[in-house]
């Protein structure tokens, strides 16, 4: 192995101040990076260094190529957006890890966590996940759809916040207006919905809406949905722009 | 108001290396520094900044005192450990904002987004978030213990992996253990559970077992304790410490 390591790095949600030292440390020590080339793109060119670019879709071919890579002798940065835990290559290369050759459970691996979107959203917002919340993927590329509005209402049914991953792309069109349909039984018209896009980039854009007015048709494949609880609060303020916060204490509390 | 502003700003698990440079740079840009002493111990001194220190119990307080400063044109850190809006300060924060003075809405406040434990946790042991996820504070200071339960056994039944804070303490030593023995009718006696105490410290210890085995005593106020799911895969490994992760597909999964 000669010295070779695989680390999965998240990159945080976009901008290079909220990325943490330890992810600037590890990307500046490879010498192959390897990733969707979106990610890549966030990445400062080094001379010396590899890139391995990949589209969205191939997310196990990239983990092994990556093993393969750092079995050889290299070391290699797999680079996630946000948290590379949450919805992202970790999974992948464990996977891979499990089914591929047994050396590979001996190479140094190591993820460094980066900030998800949902954490870089809710500062924007105040405070929307200060109570128990979940995170849902809304892709059904990889589990069955009735499982995940099962999830769905099952999480908002008890009062959780809900932050919905995945929520909208060119592939899957119709998810997110199917789950917003899902969870009106379950949640009063009035529920905080809130569609955060591109959150910390130059082209964020944030939409403080309600379950009854939520239009699906607002998110993108860079758009992170939170979906509030009877219990979030709604400040206004003279700018316009509402704090939302889940209280900390449960009315029923005494 | 001339110039002051609130940050609360989130410190991440301890190690510096896992803080972010925006963090950073609030923690030096403030003349106050407002926090639980613990936090406030991890912040570097700076000539010129005044520290007001509390103890755990009286975030509103704290959230107040906090804000008093900054209409008075202080330029006030509010610290805590993890992300700030996850189990923290920010709803405090915004709480005190809501049925305070109307002055305060229009104060320049912001939240810095940090690594929550739980991440930090997950990153260690390979990727056990990733998939659905959920997070669920023990304490019952704040929400009823039957709520509590009803969201875990919910989450639990549900297939999400679940992240418990505040998961003992002193003043709460006996709901971990309740809350382990409401999920063993609900999950199998195999499914991995890991108490993770103090991440990224000197102090860290990590502890991966089963919900059969699981000892709640082996938990204290520094403890994230993960449960996951009967999907939840165990990897072996040469060195005895294993990777859990998540895996991607639901086997239902076409």
């Amino acid at each position: 192995m000669d010295g070779g390591w695989l680390a999965v790095v998240g990159l945080g949600p976009g901008d290079a101040a909220m990325q943490t030292p330890q992810a600037t440390t590890a990307l500046a020590a490879a010498t192959d990076l390897v990733g969707y080339m979106t990610y890549l793109d966030r990445v400062p060119h080094r001379p010396g260094q590899t890139r391995h670019a990949s589209d969205n879709r191939v997310e196990l071919d990239r983990a092994r190529h990556a093993l393969d890579l750092a079995a050889a002798g290299a070391r290699v940065a797999v680079v996630s957006s946000g948290d590379p835990g949450v919805f992202a290559m970790a999974s992948a290369v464990f996977e891979a890890i499990e089914h591929g050759p047994a050396g590979w459970r001996a190479l140094d691996v190591q993820v460094v966590p980066g900030l998800s979107a949902m954490f870089a959203a809710a500062a924007r917002l105040g405070a929307p996940l200060g109570a128990d919340f979940c995170a849902i993927s809304l892709s059904d590329n990889l589990k069955p759809w009735p499982l995940v509005l099962h999830r769905l209402t099952a999480a908002a049914g008890a009062g959780f916040v809900v932050a919905l991953y995945n929520a909208a792309s060119r592939a899957r069109p119709w998810q997110l207006g199917a789950a917003l349909d899902a969870l009106r039984p379950v949640l009063p018209p009035g529920t905080p919905v809130v569609f955060a896009t591109a959150v910390s980039r130059a082209e964020e854009a944030l939409l403080v809406t309600t379950l009854a007015d939520a239009d699906p048709a607002r998110a993108d494949m860079r758009t992170l949905v939170l979906v509030g609880t009877a219990a979030t609060r709604r400040i206004e303020r003279p700018d316009g722009r509402p704090w939302l916060y889940a209280p900390r204490s449960h009315p029923a509390a005494s």
